[in-house]
């Protein structure tokens, strides 16, 4: 595989799935200058997206650099196999909401999961918006499966459209995910749904919906197709994270009822602080380094060294893999905040790596 | 009591509590040509808030004909009285989330109670804000002790600030607030308790926080100091209203474990609808009437009719009692939109009264 990082010819994607996230993918490579294909399963939808100029054409592209597959997560990874087929020097991502029983099903080292956390509470293709994933962090999720030049592609491309990167195991992302997206989405709509039925009672409750109860249930006014799909391929993970939070509401409901104040206040006091500490979008580093770890060239290195860094909460800013003339060793180049690197530098020593650690020119 | 309606003199008001409400109350009086002094249990932030422009002067103003408290629902009651004792000729309201117990210990005509449906995860002066009732719903809960000027006067104040009025008994707002408010920031600040909790295991987690769970969290980040009170002053409601909650939830969980992908999403194309379908501000209404209601001069008589309009999800848009030369009868004027005119006409007729409607010169 080779992946042209600069010529006069166009880039060369397609993307599977028309509806908001592949359309906003699409329009953000275009944008980027890229050739992209559309494929969809509804062949008037691949009119509309060609029409709307969403896409440069309809059908697989045979010289693809890149595939993105964003079609319902039950769909993923029939159609990932069909785009490693169809597209034979393409490296092939996804963007669905769960990842390890995708992963696990594709089993290919040009395949590598993904999941932008963004969207909208548009749908299909007039929700569209090339400035999606600006600021949006995106999840990978290489494994020791996944061709690591396969991995730095996808992360280049993805890094392109202004996402933050960072790498997860599979596993990790759909329980750390269940708890941030999945089990929130099911509480809003709990919530909306408790307060549709007593409106039925009492047709004022509605109009004191103030912006707490709006921002809070926002997220219900999302399309609800992709939802059963997404509680039957992460259905572990959300009933753990459900009974987690039924747990603490019990208990906050328990205190209340007890009247007992001091403990609410420092429940409250610390999810507020939580709240505003939640980090916003990496602010642009200015003290950066540059890391330089000699790496066996075997599958998985990436992979180990990319997840360690997002366990360690170290955002890896750029990543370049250089390989060696000998071909069997490369120098896999990273750069990260200076403040982060000592502890990615200690934890990559005892695993074996040898890092070195320089100041970005 | 008199109410200048127009005056060389400006109009005079005292607000009881000078942090977010209280000054964004203050602000907005005095942007309409209102003089309206401060008082604060705390002299410091009394002298700030003089100091910032947010009002005229420190301390009552015996010859204020509103009084505002905006105090931690536990001090309400007694500032109430305070301010009923200060400021003989004025009516009092307040701005507190908990309307049942205040209302009924304070208990006099002047005082009727009150609850801005807006607020901001600011806090304090520096958060005030003159526009931040601009479109909000306000609640006031007159009862049937409640003077009926004193509900008008309050009524046109409010209503001059930019909000939407509707009233509601006492009891009725806390168990409809319950559920559109202090529920979900409960909620909101347990989900911010788990997230944070499993964040100290994986950092990483709170990087995945995409919009969807920042909006949930939002309302956590609010000052958390006011929510002992809240929830002491109406624990039933909040208890009852968590038990639906944490029911809920256990269901749809268990829909999740059984795979029923079907019944899923019944309830989330449910809620979506719901959501969805949330009134935003009432639009401004070319197609008003007016109804003339004669009413026995008797207290009970203005929280009746606008309860009632309430509970029928009539707005009513203006409200002006013209009393009768004889004394012991007046007329209710109200405009209300030409759709709901029926409606209410007919509730009205079956309490007794004789409305007359007519179109709005």
């Amino acid at each position: 595989m080779t992946f042209p990082s600069s010529s006069s010819e166009p880039r060369r994607g397609t993307v599977v799935g028309l509806g908001l996230i592949g359309a906003s993918v699409s329009l953000a490579l275009r944008e980027r200058g890229w050739h992209v294909t559309g494929v969809d399963a509804d062949g008037a939808r691949a009119d509309d997206a060609l029409a709307a100029g969403a896409v440069d054409g309809i059908g697989f592209d045979p010289d693809a650099e890149l595939v993105v597959i964003a079609v319902p997560v039950s769909s993923i990874s029939s159609a990932a196999r069909a785009a490693l087929d169809a597209c034979p020097r393409a490296v092939v991502t996804d963007v669905g909401s769960v990842k390890g029983p995708v992963v696990a099903r594709v089993d290919d080292g040009r395949f590598v999961g993904g999941h932008p956390m963004a969207g909208s509470e548009q749908e299909g293709l007039g929700g569209a918006d090339a400035a999606l994933f600006s600021g949006a962090t995106w999840v990978l999720t290489p494994t020791e499966r996944t061709d690591a030049a396969a991995h730095a592609a996808v992360r280049q491309a993805v890094i392109s459209l202004g996402a933050d990167v960072i790498e997860l195991a599979p596993e990790r992302h759909d329980e750390l995910v269940a708890l941030v997206s999945h089990v929130p989405h099911l509480a809003a709509a709990t919530l909306m749904g408790i307060a549709a039925a007593s409106a039925e009672e009492h047709a004022t409750l509605l109009r004191l919906a103030a912006g707490g109860f709006r921002d809070m249930t926002r997220i219900a006014a999302g399309h609800p197709g992709i939802w059963p799909d997404i509680c039957a391929e992460n259905g572990d993970a959300i009933v753990a994270g459900l009974t987690s939070f039924v747990a603490a509401l019990t208990d906050i409901r328990d205190l209340v009822s007890a009247g007992d104040r001091s403990e609410l206040l420092v429940r409250l006091e610390r999810a507020r602080a939580a709240r505003v500490n939640l980090p916003a979008r990496l602010a642009a580093v200015e003290d950066l380094v540059e890391m330089r770890i000699p790496v066996p060239d075997r599958p998985g290195v990436l992979a180990e060294v990319t997840t360690l860094a997002s366990d360690l909460d170290v955002n890896i800013i750029d990543l370049e893999i250089a390989h060696s003339a000998e071909g069997d060793r490369g120098v896999l180049v990273i750069v990260v905040d200076s403040q982060a690197a000592d502890l990615l530098r200690s934890a990559l020593l005892a695993r074996g790596y040898r890092p070195s650690v320089a100041a970005l020119e």
